[in-house]
């Protein structure tokens, strides 16, 4: 009999009660248990089949004799302990997609934002002054889209109604992707040289680590709208404050910084043109019922086949 | 010889001269004159065969007596000499349309910043807090688009990559339009019960006039988001600002309002979850351009057929 145990988790405010909810309404003949302390995590992961949570502690493993499957909540799992999860034979299946729709409505509403003036405007709301100000088309302009995974995908996807050019970056340029040109990463200059929108939506790995650099500044259009959804060390700080300050792109808009949290005499608080979110594009009132159709249609698929491979989402740990 | 005379005239910062120039790129083999001064305009309208720009004083149809088109460079009309027009055999011509890809970036902008929290970080960015707060999905929700003309049109068109159900509410429903069901203004309660996210773009007319008053607001979903790029008079700004005190409505994003400019200590300034912006969601850097490829196309049909009928945009005055 399938087990499930939710592991203690909170995301953004809403508590893991409400992820359990969600598995038991999709999944009604599984036992659904709630770890509320670690003394609760360590005595019902013992019974339990799948255990799903944001992190999994080394010291459970000598408790969860019967688990075949950890469905991690985050899209990434680098701070995952993989050799252990393989060595036990257990799989793992990751979040990815679960954020696709609302980051890629926070990209767009940042880029439309910015085109618009929105930032001016609220300025001089807050002067209580009405002056007309010159905005910008986003009709007619090139984006690029750096990271084509569910993130850049669903980005891309959305703009079919814009009139808009768009370019993507990605890994393995030779995948394609719903953008009108793929580039490598070799190619970054030439994808970013004529964008006037950009959005960054890559993991972060040896290859992306400080991929907006100095020279990649130099090279951006001086009205380009910076958008970093991916992870802060994407971009090298000091030279995005520099841009700013030289006045040599048009904005930026933030929901990942380096460091982060910033500090409270960051220099990135204060410029006009820049928008700072505390890194929640990801948040979702729809996070743990897009979770849950992932993990019960991974627990429905193994109940099929009697096997917990080919899982939706599921990373190959060999 | 067509003789065209751009009016003195200039929108958001953006002089005439480059409308001028827009058009004679247009039309190379065609005249433009520009005038500067009332003399220049009285002095250059006797031998114009096209009149463009936001205005014309009556005291000009002494002198136009060559005048064929009057092309406004205005969406609306109401405030022309139509009837000295149409006595006076000119034929008039409007910019609807010009404003449409940007006036719906604006909704879409507005409307995904409000979904995203754009407001609350801005605020958090002001006092220097990294503090993740819950955001609202646009996806799966309903949106009521007010108004189907050239801007409503351009806004639901954009919807299409969003997993978005559409509503529309029009003058005359029995034309359909692309949303998803169409309602007439009778059934406007019915249209916005369940919106989450409404954008009003109807011309201000009788039935327009006062259509979001206190009833309306007791049927909005407490956390619809409004935005208002028609004309202030639409919404009834003792209903909404009554509707903003007690939290009746998730926000407002305004680019009109009654009165209009705002005065000073008006309350709507100081809602945390309002944005206004100063009447400048029309401006688009390609307004010109725009504008001139209506006059030059409806100057070259002219030019084929003899006659200044069946133009583009064109105004029945009979």
């Amino acid at each position: 009999m399938t087990e499930i145990l939710v592991l203690r988790h909170k995301i953004h405010g809403m508590v893991a009660d409400r992820y359990a909810d969600a598995l038991r309404e999709r999944l009604p003949d599984t036992p659904v248990r709630l770890a509320r302390t670690p003394d609760q995590e360590r005595d019902l992961v013992t019974d339990a089949t799948v255990v799903t949570g944001s992190s999994f502690a080394p010291a459970l493993f000598d408790h969860a004799e019967d688990l075949e499957l950890f469905a991690s909540t985050y899209a990434g799992y680098d701070h995952l302990p993989l050799s252990e999860f393989r060595d036990n034979g257990i799989a793992l299946t990751t979040a990815s997609g679960v954020h696709g729709p609302n980051i890629a409505e926070y990209v767009l509403g940042a880029w439309l934002s910015m085109a618009r003036g929105f930032l001016t405007a609220r300025r001089q709301q807050r002067d209580r002054v009405w002056q007309s100000f010159q905005a910008d088309d986003f009709a007619g302009s090139r984006v690029c889209v750096v990271g084509m995974g569910a993130i850049g995908t669903a980005v891309l996807d959305r703009l079919d109604g814009f009139d808009i050019e768009t370019v993507g970056v990605r890994h393995s340029p030779e995948k394609g992707g719903p953008a009108d040109e793929v580039y490598g990463y070799d190619d970054l200059h030439t994808a970013l040289a004529d964008a006037r929108y950009v959005a960054l939506a890559c993991p972060l790995t040896e290859e992306t680590n400080g991929l907006l650099d100095a020279d990649v500044f130099r090279t951006l259009h001086a009205e380009t709208v910076l958008v970093n959804v991916a992870r802060g060390p994407v971009v090298e700080t000091d030279a995005l404050v520099s841009a700013l300050r030289r006045n040599h792109i048009g904005g930026a808009v933030l929901d990942v910084t380096d460091p982060e949290p910033l500090p409270e005499d960051h220099p990135l608080w204060n410029f006009e043109n820049v928008l700072i979110t505390p890194h929640n594009a990801g948040h979702t009132p729809s996070y743990y019922d897009r979770l849950a159709d992932i993990v019960a249609e991974n627990v429905e698929r193994a109940r099929e086949t009697g096997s917990w491979d080919g899982l939706r989402n599921q990373i190959d740990l060999h």
